[in-house]
């Protein structure tokens, strides 16, 4: 089969590789009808991150069920379904905590030691706390939009939650107030998680004109364009004081910087950018002064599949923008290169059958 | 009447000032019974802070009123009185979320403009919303203990309260299990604020074996004295895989290095350290894997004086170790001496009426 392999900055190729053989007790065997790739593919595509020559690629997948191991029980061979990004067992403390992504079995995708999902066929080793059914009869024009939940649109979810979006404050008053830092995919998935949790006020701030369009189609009722804005400013405008949730999709210094800025006192930033180069600290004392809270991590996508798939399944959710580009496997390189730089807003990868 | 003012790097004195006015229409002027040397003075006392030659000192003041301002309407001449440190009007939104020290007219003792705890008498220009009145008939064996309601101990239930303790964290748990970094006076503080809210077990993280001997008294149930131990190692001996809440009481880096590496995942910070020196943010990352959070901030004690201050006022919760030594108004430069040199865990300054 063709799969994505790692070798070097800015080389990612698409090799033949072997079939995966049979499935472990708790695991299944995918045929991949769709792809990805995320953001923090970037880092290491760019020498920045732990990759290593000859590792296999891609943590996002969407596919249909081929074969499974004996202990497996939540899905069959012939199921549509989802892959968490981060695999989980389903079953221990954390993961029964909805904290998938600190499993006490958790493991990734691709690296030294499991294949990778951009590719033709993905064996998943811990088949029921990674894998969610999509409803039969979801339409297959909706499928780009279904493997969104595989990451970015449940990370974009996870930021609005880690923000406290709809939950009481420090002071107890429910947070209905959302800056949005970001117009990446992710970003825009914040959007979309903010407006699900309750938000009345979102505030989308970016670069990128054409992606704050989207914004509002998803649900901003505002937007800032960075360039030649003052930021704190123009939420203060908005605000009065700042907003009591501020979800951070960058993983910048000068993302924690301006989310520390325009957060109000008692509110909390949520921060889902894989935290790079931030070597300072001094926004540390911007939340100390306001009695802010940090919430930072990895999106337990397990954790929140069950609400959000449903509404992209059926179609209810339209996130077809985030969904902005395709490419089929054997152009992996170019959906990189694409990525990389910020010509599209997140490139699916189909691959053919075969 | 004398006061503290501030000449420079290491020298405090007590010099003759004129006595405060008639208060203004908000305000009340106090006789002070009860002051003391914080934590967060020292760094300033040690030429790390803003302090410039000629400002009054201390922010800790517990007093009878002698006069009120025509619009204050909760305490009168004759009423025993616990300052907040940081006056607030209690009447503005983030007031009325009990966010008092984020007051829309926020004072602080001392400075260029007001003055301050370490004297005889003091203005307390918002009395409505900074002053507590202490229950008639409160012995005055308890005014030491009393006057941390002023500001240390109410910082050590704020840590509790913004590491989580007693609340559900990301996954729902409620958190019963503290981590209390720092046997200072706000370490010991936030012992006894971990178990007024419901914490089962409680580690208390110190370098003195005899302030980690109150910490038990206070009510932590395992004790880990620095020197010479792996931390880590430590706590996941006592809890599994780390602990819900954590409060950080000192606000250094290592404080914070070793806060982040204890928290479980999905657990909370609370850092009431003022953070001093913290440059470098290497354990955001320790944050981001595990979805844990950090919370910071100075304490709203207006917030919590009503429910804690009876409790101290009827001799019910017994804090007197952390009350631990006395000085003379006069003696405030070895007030401070003592404090600097971490020879007494809190200098309770008693000035002489006048």
């Amino acid at each position: 089969m063709l799969a994505g392999v790692f070798h070097g900055e800015g080389d990612v190729r698409v090799e033949e590789v072997p079939d995966p053989g049979a499935p472990p007790p708790e695991g299944a065997v995918l045929r991949i009808v769709r792809s990805s790739v995320c953001g923090s593919d970037l880092w290491p595509y760019r020498g920045k991150g732990g990759w290593k020559a000859g590792w296999r690629t891609g943590h996002e997948m969407t596919g249909i069920v081929e074969s499974v191991g004996d202990e497996v029980t939540s899905v069959a061979p012939g199921d549509l379904v989802v892959s968490a990004f981060a695999w989980s067992c389903g079953d221990c403390d954390r993961c029964r905590a909805d904290l998938q992504t600190s499993c006490r079995r958790s493991m990734f995708p691709g690296g030294a030691d499991n294949e990778g999902g951009q590719a033709q066929r993905v064996t998943v080793p811990l088949a029921d706390g990674s894998l969610w059914k999509v409803p039969d009869g979801t339409p297959e024009e909706l499928y780009d939009q279904v493997h969104l939940l595989t990451d970015v649109l449940l990370t974009g979810y996870h930021a609005a939650k880690l923000a406290g979006v709809g939950q009481p404050g420090l002071g107890g008053a429910v947070a209905d107030t959302a800056v949005v830092i970001g117009d990446g995919a992710v970003g825009l998935s914040g959007v979309v998680g903010a407006k699900l949790l309750g938000a009345t006020t979102i505030v989308a701030v970016g670069h990128h004109a054409d992606r704050l369009e989207h914004a509002t189609g998803l649900g901003a009722t505002h937007t800032i364009d960075l360039r030649g804005k003052d930021l704190h400013k123009a939420v203060l405008d908005i605000t009065d004081g700042g907003a009591a949730s501020v979800l951070e999709c960058v993983g910048t210094t000068s993302a924690l910087v301006d989310a520390t800025a325009v957060v109000s006192p008692g509110g909390s930033v949520g921060s889902v950018g894989v935290p790079h180069g931030v070597e300072d600290a001094r926004w540390l004392g911007r939340l100390f002064s306001k009695n802010a809270a940090l919430r930072a991590g990895v999106a337990p996508t397990s954790a929140y599949v069950e609400q959000v798939g449903p509404l992209v399944a059926s179609g209810e959710l339209d996130v077809s923008a985030i969904a902005s580009d395709r490419f089929a496997l054997e152009d992996l390189p170019a959906a990189y290169e694409s990525m990389d730089r910020r010509e599209c807003v997140k490139a699916i990868v189909l691959p053919q059958e075969a």
